[in-house]
């Protein structure tokens, strides 16, 4: 058994529990079928599979999982694992919340993005009527347990996608992780210290348990997002999809861009973070005419009121501020920015 | 305008408030068409129209709700109002509570029995395949917000209903109340003291707010449960079914009575309490054959482990301690008591 495998044990033993529900994939299943075979010898447990990615986030999905739940029948005392992905994660979280009240559950995230954000801070939901997270809840899991181990099996686009959001913790809380990483121009599960991994949870965690709820504070996790998640949108509606963390990385290089606008980093500084990411994330296709269309992603925005942005921006690499009002001049001259490094 | 409509008119003043989404039925919302006029002068407010009864806790209400939400569209700032009967607030309060992670709502009950229990403690929910409250939330309203003069529309069989868990209040905590409704032989709307509905709902938010999650000490508000859900649930199958509280009213002599057999309470005391509910309350048909049926559901019930019944005994009229564990003897025999004494 390794440490995660000990560590959830140990936590099941000290904690009263009947049943235990594994919500998984089937492709995760099957690259890991003996992952839970000490558990499974001990304790009454039960697989549902739910569907790969994004497709799982959909109330029937909910609907399906929570019906088989009555019937075998899983009571209050279940324990839920959820094993995947940040759309495991994300669905088994909203599951657990709502199923009798809500029940407890542990997150075993297998990508680098959830093991660093998704599967922290307790923000669950699924996608409906076609809004992104419309249904959800606040609800925590007792606790999230990292094994770098299964990145050797991650694609490496997905590795990519988390590395971006592990670029955006150096820049917005950790200038010493800034430093170790900007050496690294290759994204690999050798290159990536499990450290690094430890560093974004804990730092996640520590920010979400000071604004749960979103007020304020946690916002500083939104660097990166406002400009990277019009991105994200505009390749969605063109049929070319882009990683959510190869959208936040380019998303970085331009509110670096607009925090150099507003001469809170120097030149240098903006440089060195534009060119460490051009390295190692090809830009979409975004031309001139995308820009009306990404203004309008930015501007419908949750976190925004009105006509104004609401953005974090950096005070320098290492350090941010979340909650400055920009103006749509901002967002056009970075994306400007952002074309030309790339040109 | 009334202490309630100010009340609420004043919470809205004093706090960020965009939308305001009513939730109602037909009929309430027939009965007092004029009840939010002085709101709709001032602020943006929507109607929505749930199923009445039991009815609205099903989960596709819950899906057309959210998608005509999404569809007007009702922000993270929206206040939703859930304005009738315990099935609203419990339907409400799912809605909300799920709503983009979840917005504010306030309950404005229209029953005796929302009044005084349903809407109050944030325990949310709809019945899902088959199982009462299978899937919901405990999450809290901002307020409840209680204008007795509703109770003047309510149909005498809901008013009594509701009576039935004034009389459990009575007993597991407030002796004073007891003394003063034993003398009332009428359920009316101008018998029922306001000042009894502030006491209940003061009772019940106390409880329900030194255990949210109802691990322990909520459980004394099950007094009358155990056996009255027992009743509830075999009249339901017989087709015959009886309002909750009346059920409730026939479970609290049932549980003297085993409160009785174990030398907690006197025979004067079971005697009283037997015959005051006796004249208000009419026995439905209960046959002996029943008893098994009634026994299954007694040990179904949530709270149990095992073949052990988790329940809540009295001390004395006006105190109660949760959490004995009795047999299905004591069962049978106060169900014996329970036709002995309308016979």
């Amino acid at each position: 058994m390794n440490i995660v495998q000990n560590q959830l044990i140990r936590w099941i033993e000290t904690h009263t529990v009947s049943d235990i529900v594994i919500l998984t994939d089937a492709k995760i299943s099957q690259l890991y079928p003996d992952y839970f075979n000490q558990l499974k010898e001990t304790y009454s447990t039960h697989t549902i599979l739910l569907p790969e990615g994004e497709k799982s986030k959909n109330i029937d999905v909910c609907r399906e999982t929570w019906e088989k739940m009555l019937s075998l029948p899983i009571d209050r005392n279940a324990l839920i694992i959820n094993w995947g992905g940040g759309s495991i994660s994300d669905t088994g979280g909203y599951i657990a919340g709502c199923y009798k009240r809500g029940i407890r559950y542990i997150n075993i995230p297998t990508t680098l993005l959830a093991m660093i954000d998704a599967a922290i801070g307790g923000k669950t939901g699924i996608n409906f009527a076609g809004v992104k997270n419309a249904v959800g809840l606040i609800y925590l899991p007792e606790t999230v347990l990292t094994d770098a181990s299964f990145l050797n099996t991650l694609p490496y686009e997905e590795l990519r996608s988390g590395y971006g959001e592990l670029i955006k913790y150096a820049m917005i809380d950790d200038d010493n992780l800034w430093e170790e990483i900007k050496g690294n121009t290759a994204i690999s599960p050798e290159t990536i210290d499990p450290c690094w991994i430890q560093r974004c949870s804990t730092l996640k965690k520590k920010i979400t348990s000071q604004d749960l709820y979103d007020h304020d504070l946690r916002r500083v996790l939104n660097f990166g997002h406002t400009v990277g998640h019009a991105i994200e949108s505009y390749c969605m509606t063109q049929g070319t999809p882009i990683n959510h963390g190869h959208a936040v990385a380019l998303g970085i290089i331009c509110e670096s861009h607009i925090s150099w606008q507003l001469h809170r980093i120097s030149k240098c500084q903006l440089d060195e973070i534009s060119q460490y990411i051009k390295q190692l994330y090809p830009l979409p296709a975004l031309p001139q005419e995308a820009n009306e269309k990404m203004l309008e992603f930015c501007l419908n925005d949750k976190k925004n009121n009105g006509k104004c942005l609401n953005i974090t921006l950096l005070d320098e690499p290492g350090h941010a501020t979340p909650n400055y009002e920009i103006s749509t001049d901002e967002v056009l001259a970075s994306l400007h920015h952002l074309r030309t490094i790339y040109h």
